[in-house]
């Protein structure tokens, strides 16, 4: 029934996190499960493999990781590296192996993105000793390395171990090893990771960029000058990926379909409205007192907006989006997404409740604007780096993410316009104001892309 | 490896069409299959089947027919009704009787719907003789009957005819026969079917209110007495399932994704837009020139709007309703659905091209409005019946299908808001106003339900 | 988002149990789960509904049932009949009516299979009183009622109370109302079901032969007439579906893959062997000390002879057939099903251990055996009932389920042949006979069926 | 809606056949696509992508290619290297260059394996031009190289320009390449390919034995030392991929359910049986005149035995294996395979029709008859190479392919042994011989694999 070597990598969108099953014939292992993780079993099942081993890479930062539950699903057992803050698990060693048939996982300490990080090298012993392929967790990915901002502290000596993790352990492993790493494009644990997720180390050493250094020192140098973002909800991650507390999925229920007047009636409780639908759908009516994230960034702004002490209510597009929202939201640790309105907009509008909208402007108005000495604040909510590349004349910039804690820089008595990379986030922008009772805000569908595309007047930003 | 009895109901949404397998052991048969029909030969195989008769309870008029390609995949044969149209199948007659396994299935010809429709009653041999359930095609519905407007010339003959295949011999088969028919809730064959797709041939007699009448010269009255639209698709539909000549599945390619420049060059060479987004997303932005109906309203009022000739491009929120339009479509005989633009309006946006809003109208505002006296031409787009039952005071009626041939009743010098049962039919009006040329048109989200809810002052409409 | 009404079927194989999930728009009720009861979070899901109630219509002595850990996945309530074995959920009794959308859930107290059995009538409220379904539990089934031997001191007074139930109230709600049994054809529940499974009232009024009595005695007389086998694993059911305190399936770990050494040391610690492969399969290859019980034969035999208290090891032929295997033994309870030998016999026999064979004997070469009077055992596993109609001359009778217990009646002296119905009950009969050290068994491949075909001399078995 | 770069694997089990589906975006393009080609449509539909290309890497030999079918249901280009056979389709040369978003598939000629072979290097042009991937058909697989024994007059040169293809193109595209061949482990493409899937062009320059020579004339002379077997199938596969004619598999039907006596008269009007049930279950009870063939075998063994000229049914253990058979069979071009046994084994027995048997004989057995000088001739139908190696004294040899045109070489008179790795091939062996008149036939399970397990005298034999 048991057939040969496997390698499969699980995507969880959203996250852009990635996990793997790796096996021969009916022994298999996990890297990095993430939360939900009966796909695990179910992939090894289809391969009529059982799973033994769960391996961390690192106690990660970013969701929550799910090999405590998956444990408790195939008794399996949990390794990871050296570190007192693990409550669960075991500590796994430079040089431990472990076997699946005849395939080798050979343990490396690869810290840097943190101390305790290890990389997997993976040989097949039939062929010798050269590795077919690395899991190196956030430390290398295509196209980019692992951030090293996490303590500030150190943040220099924290650089070079990441210099010498990938360039004393890592590359050494040879061109011909198919690197895994955690995360694809679209994570918030990197800027410029490649659009493609199969490279091995040998392509990394030609093209990574970040790669192409002529000393430690530049390494460290250019990593320092690296400017990431920490959401809020970071802190939990690591909490609960340290205790290992998190629920099982099997135990969460999920959100429940609310009549519009339940669903008014836990809003008033305190419950909070996250919309997540397109910026042209919320832009056409929204429910008063929602937080819009579209859902392609839910992923990467939830954790700076949502409580994990408060009811979150959905409201949607279509029900299978509850399903995606749902799961984006628990692999970042809310367990506390409890309902839906039944129905969408649709019933809320048949049933006479209020409603906003938020008017889509054109990136020519707003040239036109510009140059025609309208009174108006123009908000640009991309990243600091984004905005110093390029922007409009006049802009004030607030980092998505900060957007609550800087309302004082927001004039509450002209036009407010929202504004990104080409509408998503600024959508998000635009429903925190209404929240906060801004009355005139539009929300400039297109932004930066659009000003690319028609050849606006473009300044350097000055973040 | 085959197993007992089956009796499948294959939901065709969109349409609302029911299709069904039912069969014993390794025989099967389907009773009126859908364009797409792979469906039925998995189901099948699921069951260890092999599906060897189709039946078609009458020429249907409202979607594709799947018999020949189903044919074609199974080698199964084609049975419908008596008639010189059919240039396919068989023609089978009262009385036949089929056999699969122990079950039979006898033939009644049923006219009323059509003059060649027929029932299958089956029955259990092994159980004797009585029907344990029956398929009633277009004739009887849950809670409804099949029309009778299809002959105008001879609406009183054929109301007449369905009245006794109805009282004559469908429901004398007995109140123990579990009810199959045609169509579901949502169909454009019927105003009033359940929203309840089980029943029985007693719980027919007992509550279907068009049943309950004391004559046939009673029900023949209220027959005539209805007021159904007949979109213009209808006839294509019934030449290709006289014919026989759709395309097979197989055959059509699925729309393609295209780049902005390329979805513009074809729409400037004739290509007709349709975007299948929510009203409240075609609100916030819309192509110009783009046909908006929304997709849970598709199945209904495409086949008024689009034409067979010209190539037909999709705008939608997620590549899901790529598939979901594309198969509502080809089940409509639309084989000229060619491609979609790629990352939708998003990617519009960010091009810098142009778009246009249709900004959204409380109810409470309308009303306003009508108070105030303020001028402006509220475009009821609901049916007659509907307007005739409630409407708003001073409104304007034209049935949605009608309004394109009846623009000279809308004026175009004031502002027009659109109007219908929650706001889901007036987007498509307003889209349809927007594209020829009307420059103030919002859309009434909510309508006449929101109407209901707050309580505004109603009249009866005079349509 | 949510539609209309719903009443989904949902069949457990191997038990031929059937369960239901009903509902309208977005709410939900499931009756009967069964224990890996993930499939109806699923299925309402797909439907965007939320199950708010679990409904026992009795306390099951077949199998787990899955209230428990349904309402933790779901949140819902458990509701079943009055009685004070039940540790769990709530009682609910005549009258008692649950809302779902428009349906309308009405309790029946209908005692007799069990002294706390309900039945549940289902109405639409748009459509009246008149039920249009009703679920029976085991009161009813399509073409059988259920047993009435669980209380033999009792004996007639249950059977009368079965007939109360039946003629006295659910009967009365009408010929139209569907049929929903909680089992079908291949229960343990009840011999003489069709193999259809879907009915109405009036269809078994009219056909049902246990109901084509004259009068409450005759009913009566024909119930205690009945000889139905009770499997000892019933206890242990009745046990955990009065408690609740099965463990949810996802703390279950299913079987690991074994090398061969591993699962010859299992077996030599007192695991006890399951082959669960064809009778010509096991016939062909057997490993020692293996009970062989053909898959299709597992629900209905596994509780005669497995352990609850010694782990169980699987040999299959293909790795689907584990989790088959897996999923028909935790319906009963068997929480210790730890592996299976990865590979099959394939891997057993490359590895060069010892296999016995069960040849295999053609019914033609029995009959010449008895025409030639040669010495050899004909054992017939079949039930009584079944060898009292029709046996092979000179024949003995032992039940499956008792044959463990009656070895002293199967000399060792001469060769021994096992016979049932087509030969899957008598290759467990043979694989036994292995087990307790008898040298000379063979099969007979056909049996009964086959002498039926051929036209074997047949007499009336004494059994 | 579509993303970034993919890279997907799709394996053909059976055939142990790889194609892929590469692409950006929503553009894509399949390389090798298996005749039931929906699998690539439909993945490429998950992604958001439509198919533009196909990509041949040469005139396949082992299976029939779907690019007509899928250029058909796709609208995509056709490719393949320069050859007059070509009926369809477009050659492709040297340094073609094919965009797909940011990817570029280049082509090279490495011809060898057959003359028209191309490879295609990916690379990533945000990347530079080092190659992240190539397609190397049956030029070079994953711990072996192609067969160059397809042009026997011309061995020499063809393995000199494998050499020059894999040593002068391939290698040199850098060890970072990952390697995407066209066949994995099992495939009658080659004897020697990894268990493992994943490797790169360093991984196999590091690894793979047939690479690690000195030179070219090492090389060669290598390769001229294999032994390959070219089943007769091969031809109709060059034929079918030569001229495009192929059925499209939606054209065909899959094998129908067929009733004992169905069964029978199409023995009787010639149709030839197929049994692909397990060693045991075939040697418990077989239909006379069966080839029996294992599942997991047929795609090896199929083409040595099956016609194109006459119907062909299937005898399997359960149903799901009748839709697996007819999968391997189609891609192997047989379109004649029209139906199975309903119910398989089991009905047959019940209707009292006459089986055979083939007992099964322990490896220590045979020993013993060895030992024991017994007459008796064991029949070893394993390759000549596996022969050559290592086999029981006094065994015969003729190569499983060979055996139906060399049964003169096999004695009637005395009992004989079928005896292959592990009972596999054996199997096919024995039934052969059953069907040629054989009387006396025995089949040792465990075979070779045993012999070594438990140490049996072994010789070296003489092919």
């Amino acid at each position: 029934m048991a057939g040969g070597m496997f390698l499969e990598k699980i995507r969880s969108e959203g996250l852009s996190h990635l996990s793997y099953l790796i096996g021969h014939g009916s022994r298999a292992a996990v890297v990095d499960p993430r939360r939900d993780c009966r796909v695990y079993v179910e992939t090894a099942h289809r391969k009529g493999a059982h799973i033994e081993y769960i391996f961390e890479t690192h106690r990660n930062e970013d969701y929550v990781i799910g090999s405590v539950a998956l444990a408790e699903m195939t008794g399996a057992k949990i390794y990871h590296g050296r570190s007192p803050d693990f409550q669960y698990g075991r500590a796994t060693k430079e040089g431990d192996v472990f076997k699946l048939g005849d395939l080798r996982l050979r343990v490396l300490e690869t810290p840097g993105h943190t101390f305790e990080s290890i990389s997997i090298a993976v040989s097949d012993s039939g062929f010798g000793e050269h590795p077919v392929a690395v899991f190196t967790g956030d430390a290398l990915f295509v196209g980019d390395v692992g951030r090293t901002d996490f303590f500030p502290d150190q943040a220099e000596e924290v650089a070079g171990l990441l210099y010498e993790s990938i360039f004393g352990k890592i590359l050494p492993l040879g061109d011909q090893a198919i690197l895994c790493p955690a995360h694809g494009a679209g994570s918030v644990c990197g800027d410029s990771m490649a659009e493609r997720e199969f490279s091995t180390l040998g392509m990394e050493r030609l093209t990574n960029p970040v790669l192409q250094v002529k000393s430690k020192k530049e390494f460290v140098k250019a990593k320092l000058a690296e400017r990431h973002y920490v959401p809020p909800y970071f802190r939990r991650m690591e909490q609960l990926n340290s205790d290992g507390s998190a629920l099982s999925v099997n135990q969460l229920h999920s959100p429940k379909p609310m009549t519009v007047s339940a669903f008014e009636k836990n809003v008033e409780d305190g419950a909070v409205l996250l919309d997540v639908r397109s910026p042209e759908a919320v832009g056409g009516a929204l429910i008063p007192r929602s937080l819009g994230i579209p859902i392609e960034m839910l992923s990467a702004f939830a954790g700076w907006f949502l409580p994990y002490d408060k009811k979150i209510l959905l409201v949607v597009q279509g029900y299978e989006d509850v399903e995606i929202a749902f799961s984006y939201l628990i692999r970042m640790g809310y367990d506390n997404v409890t309902g839906f309105l039944d129905n969408g907009l649709n019933a809320w509008e048949a049933a006479g409740k209020p409603y906003e909208t938020i008017p889509s402007v054109h990136t020519s108005e707003i040239v036109r604007r510009i140059t025609e000495n309208e009174t108006f604040f123009l908000l640009d909510v991309r990243t600091e780096s984004e905005f110093r590349g390029a922007g409009l004349p006049g802009a004030g910039h607030i980092y998505l993410g900060d957007l609550r804690k800087s309302l004082d820089r927001v004039p509450r008595d002209i036009p407010v316009v929202t504004f990104c990379g080409s509408g998503l986030r600024a959508v998000t922008a635009a429903t925190i104001l209404k929240m906060e009772g801004y009355d005139h805000v539009e929300n400039c569908l297109g932004s930066m892309a659009a000003c690319a595309a028609i050849g606006c007047p473009i300044v350097k930003g000055e973040g």
